[in-house]
């Protein structure tokens, strides 16, 4: 049994009109008019594919096609919003393929034993509103519902979680985690270029490397460019330059254990003829390894400390995000590995590099996920390409481990 | 001879009051709404103070009041536009004392020999426009004036300098550098903490060290920051912040004979999670000595194609401005030295750190500049301050410094 290479590419095609940005990128923010717009088509396409349709408070969809016993259902699903100038696959692939392995069972008339659910979370992004993998964390952790509800967009701070929701009509009144789940199974594109160098068609993803995100204010004094002699000056942008040129040179040493990224960046008063009173930026920090990123985060605050110290400049921290690495299931990374074989297909057990709603759901349910590969590794941009074949190999995998898993009525 | 001291002091506050920002600051961007309503309030104290007012094309205003004998007038003058987050005497106090100098003299009913001309020029600071100097720049120079109309805003490129001195009604019909000028006289905060520290009354400026503005913008390429490895990186950002490093280095030299700054910055697409394809900052690199700041800008250019190089970036590179040191005429300089020395005030031969109207007009006539005291050399920043006394004997020397240039009718 196969699903519909045809019908899965024009779904994805379909889908990557909504928020389109130049030749083959999308742009589809969380909670913005074309996140609205795909959930709507995503809820008449469940409702069309014969799903009862919930959404819960943090604006999860979840589609369930009912089984012959009333057991905790097999989960499958990813996420619709995507980065600026992003791709068409990250996410939205998890999400279609899920519908489409429902839809192939629907065309064969299959019973499963257990209900299947798919998922469309909230927010995996993470890019307007922190913390990003919003809707799974919420979902595996309901108690922070109240206080992500009031998370304020970066570039609009009075837009908020919870008034985003109510504007575009997601905010459901589903109690979040009420759903048991009897396992969770995430399809997305690989994001590296592992899988495409060494011509590995699947990848088990057997853990998601710990992720830390930290935003740092240096606090200097604005002052004329010409007439402050050095000596004089408490220059943010030149502290915040010293600072992000050794946070670059981290990960870039031969033993590096973690990969670090500054990703955003301001100044101000930003002008060319002022000496920056305030610099802020970001870090990005992974390892797969826990030790490594504890110590690289201790190491780089030292810096930092350091340098503000010497400079008498001062600085505001807030831990936007700390994820520990994540193990998933070793009995659904084999399920995943042992059906790729059965489809004739190659298979790596790896790490992902990117976080995902899987890791927030490996503390719900066993979880795991399977990759295909990124052309030339590219993703996070507009650029981003998988080939057609993957894609269908991709889906594949995960209706015979839905099937495996959820049990074909005889 | 005196002028006003309470005349001027209540002018400076009513001048605040236009664009103020926090306790004392004031925010009064060139060409802005806020900078109309000073235009227009100065314009009627011209009128009311008997001048004739002219406008010329790049939009400075000049009121004159007439001599005896029709001949060049003796020019006075400075600026009204201010930076971001600015303060209430970097520029308005050259233009608010030339005021006073011509109403103390209505007051006594006094003629001069020859005439005397009040100059607001525009957009000196250069902050939302370049460049900065625009209008004594275009006096100077007639021939740029078509060119620096369609200069566009930072902030929003459809506004342009031409576009938005029709919105404010300041586009003259003046030919610009049309008027001969006997000479040019600026009464001017140092903006440093020199004057200050010494415990000197007035600045007789000998010199305004040359400055060069430089635009970069880094190339490289967006890409996922948890799945991309650092040996397939293309990081914009961290190219800029190892060159920014070596920029705030470059002038921390003991033998650096440059200041160097970089006081804007922006990266794309600026997200936590996305490797930066882009990022463009600006250096504002000065020196008194022309051999020095020709010589930073290559050793720095150098490094700039070296860092790229070695990483497989590319790069755009503006050149704003490009203004050598220059020198003030002798006479001048001698005029204000000893008129300050007449009024029982110390006074001290100096160059400026900053850029200036005056170093554009001494192109065209000879001209120098008259400077007082900072407070702690604060300025372009809200906490700007100079005491009341040191405004008055500045425009006390330049009350003198006028008169004697333009010749009192005996």
């Amino acid at each position: 049994m196969e699903i519909s290479r045809r019908r899965l590419l024009e779904n994805l095609e379909r889908y990557a009109q909504i928020g389109k940005t130049q030749e083959i990128g999308v742009e589809r923010i969380a909670l913005s008019d074309e996140d609205k717009i795909a959930r709507d088509l995503l809820k008449q396409q469940m409702l069309d594919a014969g799903l009862e349709v919930l959404v819960d408070q943090i604006g999860n969809m979840i589609g369930i096609r009912k089984g012959l016993q009333q057991v905790p259902p097999v989960a499958i699903g990813s996420h619709l919003d995507t980065v600026y100038q992003g791709g068409r696959y990250d996410g939205a692939l998890g999400v279609l393929a899920g519908l489409e392995v429902i839809q192939s069972l629907n065309d064969q008339n299959i019973t499963t034993e257990k209900p299947i659910a798919l998922i469309n979370f909230t927010n995996e992004e993470g890019v307007r509103f922190a913390p990003d993998m919003m809707g799974s964390h919420v979902f595996a952790h309901p108690n922070l519902l109240e206080e992500i509800w009031k998370s304020p967009a970066y570039d609009q701070p009075e837009d908020t979680v919870g008034g985003r929701l109510e504007a575009i009509g997601y905010k459901g009144d589903m109690v979040c985690g009420s759903l048991e789940l009897d396992s969770f199974l995430e399809l997305h594109i690989e994001q590296g270029p592992t899988l495409e160098l060494e011509k590995t068609d699947i990848g088990a993803v057997e853990m998601v490397q710990g992720i830390y995100w930290t935003r740092y204010t240096i606090k200097g004094q604005a002052n004329h460019a010409g007439t402050t002699p050095i000596r004089y000056r408490k220059d943010a942008g030149y502290a915040a330059s010293e600072v992000m040129h050794f946070i670059g040179d981290y990960s870039r040493r031969a033993e590096s254990k973690v990969l670090t990224t500054v990703g955003t960046i301001s100044f101000e008063p930003n002008a060319i003829n002022i000496v920056p009173e305030r610099a802020s930026f970001t870090l990005d920090l992974r390892s797969v390894n826990f030790e490594a990123l504890k110590e690289g985060q201790i190491d780089i605050d030292k810096k930092i400390d350091s340098v503000l110290e010497a400079a008498g400049l001062s600085l505001e921290r807030e831990e936007m995000v700390r994820f520990g690495p994540v193990q998933f299931d070793e009995t659904m990374v084999n399920l995943i590995a042992e059906g790729a074989k059965g489809l004739n297909l190659s298979v790596k057990q790896m790490p992902s590099g990117a976080g995902h709603d899987a890791q927030m759901m490996a503390s719900v349910c066993p979880s795991a996920m399977i990759f295909v590969p990124s052309v030339d590794g590219i993703s996070h941009n507009v650029k981003e390409f998988t080939h057609p074949t993957d894609l269908e190999n991709g889906a594949n995998v995960m209706l015979n481990a839905v099937l495996s898993r959820a049990g074909l009525v005889s």
